[in-house]
């Protein structure tokens, strides 16, 4: 979000042009059009790190043969109230939006639903899936891990990923509860964009080789990519003064409820390689409201919740209290009036993929 | 861990003088039985901030009338995989013991259960009741909101309590993975702790009335009492730079789980006043490994990632890397030898308590 946005999309024109190019690269209609809106979705709600910026991946990714642009997925494990999928390497994005429908739909049925996935790929942001049960007044939860980069605490190497939690909770009147939160302190593009900018990275957020602070963007980075030692810390930072251990904790949970449950690859063995993509597992759940409650009540507690939150006495020199969801609510009705905002360096990005494929860039809106 | 321990009982000791404690109460013997192993648990893993040395809420908390030794709950909610409970006011520690006990009856038909109960009171770690699922072959989870005492990001008012989050993960050989944590960056006690060593508290512990960093833990104790806003900070700290609304958002989910899915009090609200203790709520979820895999596999995975953990690389300075549980489970491996260490004033406390209440003190272990 400090990075300036120079060129605004609308939404629409976005995933049509998205959609375009994943048909391109051979991925069926359907799948291509779910898709271009679940990577969309991240810039929509002001996560561009996991939106369109990363489109040239699958470009890539395809064109390399290191991702599978046809989903051949085989169901390994299935009781009445779960599943287990093996995504056999393809993409997680529709994939990933399928997964979630069949949990609700038992979960309709049943009152609670999970699964998990093995064998993917990157799927976007873990709240579009947590979302999806929103609609149908149910708690719904999304997991992912990835490529290894965070430190455990009082270790040097990488072991994990930036690993995020997901859960989205219906409220009646108030936009939604809806926490999207990588369990490391930050994620890997949050570096890059201090290196870019010229920035020293803030102390907390990563150590060096040796596991000490460092504020060296350049050389972390350098380090990461080779495996040199070093990474960014788990949320709560170094040592467990500031509690560091329990976002460490975090990370591993979603690693065992994502990886250990679906039988995939977990730890330090998630990891990008000239022969393939890092192999990510994803991990999903919705429980009905009415599981616990009458959801017209859970819902208005709800409202009154959020509502005491946004009213909260703001600390000296702050203008608000925002709770999970809120700001990328209101950063997706902006959106749906002012377009989609990208930044120049994702804007050129498309515009190669666009010159590279032969598909039509979507038109700018007059800023 | 930082204060000195001066005297050592053996576990089945102090369980007998608690439980001995808890029937002079009032309790049923069954329940004091329950409630006392629970509450001495708390000390044998190392968590003595919430061990025997809150005995004297409960001796405070029934003699004064503002908590209830005998358990009427009543069942309001019931689905095939659910319940909610109203605790009306009851000891949290037995009656949290035996909702679990049926969350995982009911999951080991079903594969998946779940509960949350409303206007209860302290039901000490929420590890043990995670715990209970991990001989079943579950994965078990257990919440709970508490006395507000935590600031929402931008804020500087108190607005939610520590709201530990508990899940415990079978390993096969390995001890358990058992993740048990405050969602703020410390309790309470760790404050007390500091004030009463008469040494300051570290930056991104807490914030004064105005919501800037404080390190008093004078003022910050006195400012918390008398609500006159300042308070303790979501894990992440002050601020979205090193992640504290991630941890804000976690416990606010914490609050929606227990609260909002009970029907019970939430937020600011769960006060503790002259007429009644803080009332709180739980949570409790159950799921078998059976849901996803085979579970022999799945343990033998856990195994593997519980090794990778401890064989990990330490950083400069440090000599061994931890996951969740494994301190714990290594500090009652100790107390099972040693006794459980208790400091001078916790014990002081119990020998003021067995005086009053003319109950035989524990014997303590030559150290």
């Amino acid at each position: 979000m400090s990075e300036m946005h120079d060129v605004r999309v609308r939404r629409v024109d976005l995933e049509q042009f998205c959609a375009d190019v994943f048909g391109k690269l051979g991925m069926p209609l359907e799948q291509a059009q779910d898709s271009a809106s679940i990577l969309v979705a991240a810039d929509a709600r002001g996560i561009a790190s996991h939106g369109v910026a990363r489109l040239w991946r699958y470009v890539n990714g395809i064109a390399t043969g290191v991702m599978n642009p046809v989903t051949e997925s085989e169901v390994v494990h299935r009781t009445p109230l779960s599943f287990v999928l093996d995504a056999k390497g393809g993409i997680g994005l529709s994939l990933s939006k399928q997964v979630m429908g069949e949990v609700i739909g038992i979960a309709s049925k049943q009152g609670f639903a999970t699964a998990a996935v093995r064998d993917s790929n990157h799927f976007g942001i873990a709240g579009y899936y947590a979302m999806m049960a929103l609609p149908e007044d149910m708690i719904g939860i999304a997991m992912t891990n990835t490529a290894a980069l965070g430190i455990p605490t009082f270790g040097k190497d990488v072991m994990y990923g930036t690993n995020p939690i997901a859960v989205a909770v219906p409220a009646l009147q108030q936009p939604a509860f809806v926490l999207d939160m990588a369990t490391t302190v930050v994620t890997r593009g949050k570096i890059e964009t201090y290196l870019r900018e010229g920035k020293r990275i803030p102390h907390g957020w990563a150590v060096d080789t040796q596991g000490k602070d460092t504020a060296d963007a350049d050389s972390l980075l350098q380090d990461m990519l080779i495996q040199a030692g070093g990474g960014i810390l788990p949320l709560g930072g170094r040592g467990e003064s500031l509690g560091g251990h329990k976002g460490f904790g975090l990370a591993i949970l979603v690693d065992i409820l994502t990886a250990v449950t679906s039988g995939g690859v977990f730890g330090r063995s998630v990891m990008d390689s000239e022969k393939t993509s890092a192999r990510v597992c994803h991990y999903f759940a919705a429980i009905k409201l009415d599981m616990f409650r009458n959801p017209m009540e859970f819902k208005k507690d709800m409202d009154s919740m959020l509502l005491d939150i946004q009213h909260a006495q703001c600390a000296v020199g702050q203008d608000r209290v925002y709770y999970a969801g809120l700001k990328e609510f209101e950063h997706e009705q902006d959106c749906a009036v002012h377009g989609v905002p990208l930044s120049d360096k994702c804007w050129d990005g498309l515009v190669r993929i666009s010159e590279e494929m032969k598909v039509s860039l979507p038109p700018g809106m007059e800023v």
